[in-house]
């Protein structure tokens, strides 16, 4: 594992991409909106290792936004990037874009905010290298969200001992 | 589809219950938290469907918190209910237990919102009966949670258009 | 592993409950009926450890009847429950409901009987506490059925060498 | 659809064959005897298509028998044959056997018998072709096992109006 | 759908990506091939509808070869890019890659060439956009290659009229 | 495990057969292509196994044809057997028959060649049983067949360094 002091957005990028089959489906022939999830988690998680270096598990899920329905034989693309970091927490930005194959037409489907953990070999707690600022404005915004959602847990977890 | 005007937490009840098999591991050899996930949006789809009486749709899932990793062969219980109503809209509380078959101790493992939308067969929103306000203090304390959210989504609608 | 004498078919209660998935259809786009064995053995494997304490493991199926088609999208819900005991066997009556989530109509889909033996860690029948014998009619009923396959088997397995 | 007056236990057979995978596991690392019972529905299925020309849906499973566990990575066989004819049912007897492939020895691991019904394309049930006697001993118990199960059945049905 | 007369390589290059998950093993405990082989078969269709703008099907593949095993957990890219075309056909060379997400090392784990023939709604063969050959050495390559294959294979369905 | 100097044919044969069931079908409705390659991976493994007495891993596929599409509810055949061997690799003809099983109508559906690599427990390769030479036509064209393509990849091998 190799030491770092800081790390860039744009290290942090995971895509997995798949076309969604019949037996992704609900009961009302849409994907099933928890295979889509499943997809985001795996994404979160690509982004938390290739960004710390180490294995890293989900603790939390925001703002899990559904935009619109996804279908059977859609090609969907997944993006995690890590948009904030606390001590030893990643807070990662998914999104899921659906693009029709034959006019290329792209569109967001989903999005949502990951908060991943960098873990040991024993499954403990281990610092992560901390995000460098960026001016560009689409990063500063999503920055500040993240260093909000992260003070309003660090301080829920302190006074309900949860 | 029948016509009501209120209807109570009871009614939005929601169990669904499984035994973790190996196909849903992931890497690591827990089970994948986007199974769990997948688990959590059909019972929030059920209770749903059991308070409103028509289908519904996912429309956010909101501080989905993993309080312990879940593992092959356990037993989960997975438990919906509505605690709050917008006009179209129901915020379902979902709580996934893991139970020990031999000792039978009982830990809570993953809590979330999911706000669901009751649609008719054209997939168009329509109203919902309104939840009856409890005393009971851990029912008041969801409900004005679940209103809190309404209220800052239905705004932040408003000023972003999205 | 807790000590006892006795138990009640109470205590071996187990019920697991699912929405029926599209990847679960056969060709003729019903829920195949191994899908619903195969869940129908889980529930029995639950009842058999929450009774015995000890892991189970599923010896034989008997009477075994489909009632009516299960059909993708439905919420069902399976029982298990210990009814019969014999020295390191379970007899456990299980069921299968179909529920309308519409109208919470709930109809019976499929009964079986499975005999569970109770085994160690290396896999070695151990005993069961015995069944409390109960004046409930429909128990009672269930207890002598229990009582006369296993004493068929028992027999048969005598002569048969099996 | 043809046209027949009886028919022979060759007729009627039908032989599925798999190799185990890790996904068919059980918590406990063995094959799930569900997934086994799905296959065994399955070739039960094949055989009463093949002996009646039309399709067949299953209406019970009686003496389903666990000789021995199945594991991952395991040959197994799966054969279906018509034991015995009602006007409409079939009664299927089973077997699974599991091939070593390095040694090529053969053992059976579950056998069972299913009575499956002649359907037409409304899901009516209707009559099957009459299944040649044989004077070959196995077959005879075979037939009179399966006679003898009808009749108690068709018997059960009568006075329970189940 | 568009009218075209020429399109480039990177027209159509299609990039599926995954984390492999336990429930894709074979009894070995690696990735089974067959599930390797269906990423593979998925990125060469998305390959050609990107290219031709309609429906595509596999109608061949050929020198596909296993270079080294994929593992549980691993990331795997597999990029697909048509490379020669005949009249309805499009010979689309694919690649799967692993990258290890701790180091970010990348290797080549399998290749073949899939031949996909594009088709109407009615399923049958349309004329595709014909490829711009480009000097790039390794494109070339790849362009005699997929000439080379796709002449011996007309050549051999004239004479066995296969 | 056993010596042997040389093996037939015969001894290799290996029959996988399945139902196909809708979880298998792609975007189009009809059987995933990917998923009749994992079939025929798993029939060319067992054929291999069963003609070397030990494992064996998949090296190369070549030729694989898919001469008509593969249906939900189809019964599909697959047939492996060794048609030439290397010093420690085996040429398997991987053939897949549909049946229909109301009018016992069987078509080929794909064709391939597999080659597998025998190994010990280490996964290095080990020498397999010399294939007899066969005089009916049938054999011998197979046999000539695999003999030009293991000289063909050899050689590549060679010069390529691959």
């Amino acid at each position: 594992m190799k030491k770092f002091i800081t790390k860039t957005f744009k290290d942090s990028e995971a895509v997995l991409a798949e076309i969604l089959l019949p037996y992704q489906a609900n009961a009302a022939g849409n994907i099933h909106g928890g295979e889509i999830m499943k997809l985001m988690d795996s994404t979160a998680g690509v982004s938390a290792m290739k960004y710390s270096g180490v294995n890293a598990v989900t603790a939390r899920v925001d703002e899990l936004q559904f935009k619109q329905p996804v279908h059977i034989g859609e090609h969907v693309i997944c993006t995690g990037h890590v948009v904030y970091t606390g001590k030893t927490s990643m807070e990662v930005f998914v999104t899921v874009e659906v693009e029709d194959l034959i006019t290329g037409k792209v569109t967001i489907a989903l999005t949502a905010f990951f908060t991943m953990v960098a873990v040991n070999e024993q499954g403990r707690p281990v610092p992560v290298p901390q995000l460098e600022f960026s001016n560009e404005p689409f990063l500063r915004a999503l920055y500040f969200e993240g260093q909000r959602r992260y003070e309003a847990h660090r301080h829920h977890g302190k006074t309900s001992k949860e």
